[in-house]
């Protein structure tokens, strides 16, 4: 069986690496001619509206997937009209407008901060006055690692995030005093079957996730159990096939949603070697209508992501339990290159190993 | 860094599809244009012996290692005049001739059946007398799974040995009455550390290969260090860099060496969810000077080969703790198209997982 990717970035990769022994070879389409993915999977070298190289695409797989929510919806479209099409593409739609996202949260019942829609400065003013200070101004699409947004913490704060945003369509949300973020992977087979990971702390530093937690410490068993039940409604009421994530604020013992990826997940990184099945094999045997497998962690796991640079090899085998992660990419700033995920059997092991790593100059926040 | 590989077979695909974590990218040589490696490797498609081929490999590669013992020696030594070859091409030497093999074990102290050398019909007569009947007279070299090999019972069973195997250069040895066969995958990093995973044990039928659990069931402490004992004496005795195997017949509490591998082993493959770091993996760190990961196993685990077909994958999959590993190899009578690791925490959890593997129909002896 033939499983077409659109993107061929990191995940693509890690995608096509856990396809190979399930007998699925991924047909990437992406236009990068150095794409992450390439080494391991058969690359269309096209633009997502390239309509000749979609048909190619969907003529030579049984069923599409996507590695990141920013393809266009017309593309997904287009091919679902020629063949199977998995998470569906109004998951992709909704994903990529953060008005349409967190209306969906919110008519399924699953907290939200206030949020208000803002397409004029009049609106903005309009929105301040509703949802209150401290707020954050997001643009409605196309933002990520924290790009796109700013945070007003006063009223002469407007003026400035109006002059960086302003034009595009853009969203108000009241700004959520978290204790933790914290994220959920879920998977949904073809006959409706779900399943979930166990919640996953995350850090990030400048936008970027930088560390996560799995299982998240100090999780009660009620806030898991809320997790899923709106990790469930997410994909019951968009028919959804394969994994999503979604990233809660937690405050307190409550958790408030703040996005959602119509895909696989950095926060689900740690499967690979963390639980008995990775979110990168679930996924796919979700997609391709295989049954799923465990979502149960093997032991505690911290994945780190390598981020600009790479440390040397050897300075992070060298450490008990670690795993490495390389994308192939070319170093720059900013850019996720890596990750490093460390395994152990309990908590304080998990620490001591991480500490390692940070002796050994592994970058952490 | 890139590690080229003689031989693009199974053992060469999960070679490739460790690496690509590890930042590390296999060039495959072998002559097969539909390799099960190629998919996930660059492939050079050519002879073992063909010079020009061989050059391009050692131009561009930084080592280069084998996924099977029987590439020439003569191409190892070529590849060795400009570029790191490990395992030493002396190791591929001593495992291609059963005598040699023996004869390095005997050296080294580890026992083995009785063996003599057969050239002529009247050699036979003569290692019959003294080794005993019964007695297994083999090829040399070349055999593989069973092939090339007579069992003589009685002295009648001499004369169609001889038709069917005179003419090669033969290996007379005692048969051993074992209890069962066991192997111990040991792994040297260049920096002479060594590493050890837990014996296993293997059922074949006829000759091949079917089941593989780890650990062994039932194996006292004294069985394990004596295996890491003998490992550790070839590892050093050939300066060898990488995963060695050795098959050995467990004979009450002692052991006796059957024979060895110079590469990943199939005996090996539970190690990818099994244990805590693969076979392959530590191959690969081996070979490429970084260092050795834990050994340690993960619970424990059972591998099935998929011999000759494949099961329907969900068949597989429906089974708690099941993997699947296919290698896109076409389907052929006595051909391994694949292999399933079946883990769990403890050993009744296992077998029943076992039970409901070949109540779905997936072979097993």
């Amino acid at each position: 069986m033939r499983v077409g990717i659109l993107g061929g970035g990191q995940l693509g990769r890690m995608l096509a690496l856990a396809g190979h022994p399930l007998g699925l070879e991924c047909v990437v389409l992406e236009p990068n001619p150095e794409a992450p993915a390439r080494p391991v999977s058969v690359q269309l070298v096209a633009a997502y509206d390239d309509a000749e190289a979609l048909a190619e695409l969907a003529a030579r797989v049984d069923v599409v997937t996507y590695e990141f929510e920013n393809v266009p919806v017309a593309a997904a479209r287009f091919l679902a009209e020629r063949v199977a099409v998995r998470p569906p593409p109004a998951a992709l739609e909704v994903a990529q407008d953060r008005l349409a996202e967190k209306t969906c949260f919110q008519r399924l019942g699953i907290p939200t901060p206030p949020f208000v829609p803002v397409h004029t400065r009049a609106d903005l003013e309009e929105a301040v006055a509703r949802v209150g200070l401290p707020a954050v101004l997001k643009t409605r699409r196309l933002g990520y690692d924290g790009k796109g947004q700013r945070v007003l913490r006063e009223a002469g704060d407007v003026e400035a995030a109006w002059a960086a945003l302003g034009g595009a369509p853009l969203i108000l949300e009241g700004f959520v005093p978290f204790g933790r973020e914290v994220s959920i992977l879920a998977v949904r087979a073809q006959d409706g079957t779900c399943a979930f990971y166990p919640l996953v702390e995350n850090r990030h530093e400048a936008g970027i996730l930088r560390l996560s937690r799995a299982p998240a410490p100090d999780t009660p068993p009620e806030l898991q159990e809320a997790a899923e039940v709106y990790a469930r409604r997410v994909l019951e009421a968009l028919e959804y096939v394969g994994v999503l994530a979604i990233e809660f604020f937690q405050v307190d013992g409550r958790l408030v949603a703040n996005e959602m990826a119509p895909r696989v997940h950095n926060s689900g990184h740690w499967t690979i070697e963390g639980a008995e099945t990775s979110q990168f094999e679930n996924h796919l045997r979700a997609v391709a209508g295989l049954p799923l497998g465990s979502t149960a962690p093997r032991g505690v796991s911290a994945m780190l992501n390598l981020i600009g640079q790479v440390p040397e090899p050897a300075a992070v085998l060298r450490v008990p339990g670690a795993h490495l992660h390389l994308y192939g990419k070319t170093p720059r700033p900013g850019r996720k290159l890596g990750h490093v995920t460390v395994c152990a059997d309990d908590t304080a092991t998990l620490e001591a190993r991480l500490a390692a790593l940070r002796a050994e100059g592994v970058a952490e926040p």
